[in-house]
């Protein structure tokens, strides 16, 4: 029996597990309800069970698992420490070494932004790059810096949290506490915010008809489609969005002259409007070298940037032990 | 005779030029006026006479030049590319080669900005220091990132201009032709500006005892003293500089967690009003990780700093040549 890599994504609904060889060939993939409510034991010994069932029918045996959770946590002692999205109890729960237990090989935690920056990196558009700036825009906007090839955690594991600079500094208050963040402006929700908003106001028409006005069918590709249809709010709402985002990422262009910006979950996947926006803007912004040596690309592994980082941890971390 | 490092600061004003030991020792510094409407060819033989006198008096031997230019200069070939605060043709001048010629050792080029942070680094607050982030608030802001240790560059040499941030998406247009950057919002010019307008429209009557009433005559320090004596709308305007600092250092102390920013140039020397404000805003801004965890410090090198830097740069480079 070979051993294989192990990546997980924990996430608020759907935990995904992949297995990668030794050299780093995708093997198979599978996923679960999270049901987080049933607390962090149930979800371990559920992952534990997934990565049992997936390794035994692939005839592998897991050799390390890189995991990513939705928050922050010890990276050392593979704890966890604040997961906002997760009901349950998961604050200080010793979720590496409970699954380390559990399925007999080393457990490796990051965030599950980082892990995903880390997969583009290594597996995505990052291949070869000195600098990346990665974003992960969906139900929040998550991130990843890297300097010199290497993906930068700070001491906490809370270094690339680019989410939330502050873009206007009198901006909508964010779930951090802080007001104006780039996630308060430009995350799905928030950018679903604006499209109810219209849709409220009988000022999106064609959103109205593509929802058949239900507020609750709104959200980021709705709002494009019905731009695409003609909403000229709807478009500025999404255009106003991409500007925001245009300018965290050239705040941070500006200060690591990297040679790419990747956008990643599931915002940018609406179409090119919104990435399209964010070129153009970046070069508005970013005045001090030419914009143009930086690209600018959504993610190439796209929902698969996490489970590819999770196998790059696993083995970057096995590798260093 | 002894070999010795050689700084050079060169300014819009005023040429300073330092020697320092080969361990790394101060020896002595000197100064002498830019002139820089002389044209390059007589700046820079007037460094080169600079250089030569000093090292007489001091019976050392120039060994490599470390020398901080006010822009962005190709650090490959030692060729300036854009000096905007120097009258005279600089763009393409091969300076580094030319002072080279004169001194008859190696010039290494820099951003003064970036030649101060790595002065900071090596021989002030940053010793230690794995991660840094370092603004210089003056005329322009200008900065430095260290990662790692190492002062970031990018393959430009424009890495680090963290003055450029925008901090007011729609806020008054810099001179680098974005809108709203740092610099355009708590540079000692930004922040003048706002003291003669509140000296012009009568209230700053504090202020306006000190300057006599004359705007030439206000700058970040005689607000300071206003402040300090009473004039409420004087001491807002400095806070609201204050805080728009704290923002540009909470997007890059959330992006990268460093252990300190540090804040040189003639502003912070205002007194500790800013410093305070900056150090408040800052707990206020980032919200992902204690912010007690990041030190915020006023430059221990002060206008020595960009010397320093020289020194460390000179060191350097030859050592790793």
């Amino acid at each position: 029996m070979q051993d294989a890599w192990v990546a997980v994504d924990l996430g608020g609904t759907k935990i995904a597990c992949a297995l990668a060889s030794l050299e780093g060939q995708w093997i198979a993939s599978e996923s679960a309800p999270t049901l987080s409510h049933e607390g962090p034991e149930a979800v371990l010994g559920r992952i534990a069970a997934l990565i049992g069932d997936l390794a035994a029918r692939h005839a592998v045996r897991p050799r390390a698992i890189g995991m990513g959770v939705p928050g922050l946590a010890d990276l050392h002692r593979g704890v966890t420490r604040f997961l906002p999205n997760l009901p349950g109890q998961w604050r200080d729960v010793p979720a590496g070494p409970i699954l380390a237990a559990h399925c007999g090989c080393p457990v490796f935690l990051l965030n599950d932004a980082r892990m995903a920056a880390l997969g583009e990196l290594r597996h995505g558009h990052g291949v070869g790059a000195r600098g990346m700036i990665f974003f992960t825009i969906g139900t929040g906007i998550g991130g990843g810096v890297v300097v010199d090839g290497q993906l930068q955690l700070g001491p906490l594991g809370a270094a690339g949290e680019i989410g939330h600079q502050t873009i206007i500094p009198e901006g909508p208050r964010c779930g951090c506490g802080n007001h104006g963040c780039l996630e308060a402006l430009a995350s799905g929700p928030a950018i679903a915010a604006e499209g109810v908003r219209l849709l409220a106001a009988g000022l999106a028409p064609h959103l109205h008809e593509l929802t058949a006005g239900n507020p609750a069918a709104v959200n980021p590709r709705q709002m494009a489609l019905a731009a695409e249809a003609g909403d000229e709010l709807v478009r500025e709402a999404i255009l106003r969005a991409a500007r925001y985002i245009a300018i965290g990422a050239a705040n941070m262009v500006t200060a690591f002259h990297p040679d790419l910006v990747v956008l990643g979950g599931g915002v940018p996947a609406m179409g090119p409007i919104l990435i399209d926006e964010v070129r153009a803007h970046l070069r508005e912004r970013v005045r001090m070298f030419p914009a143009d040596t930086v690209r600018v690309e959504r993610s190439l592994l796209d929902d698969k940037a996490g489970l590819w980082g999770g196998v790059a941890l696993a083995r970057m971390r096995t590798q260093s032990a």
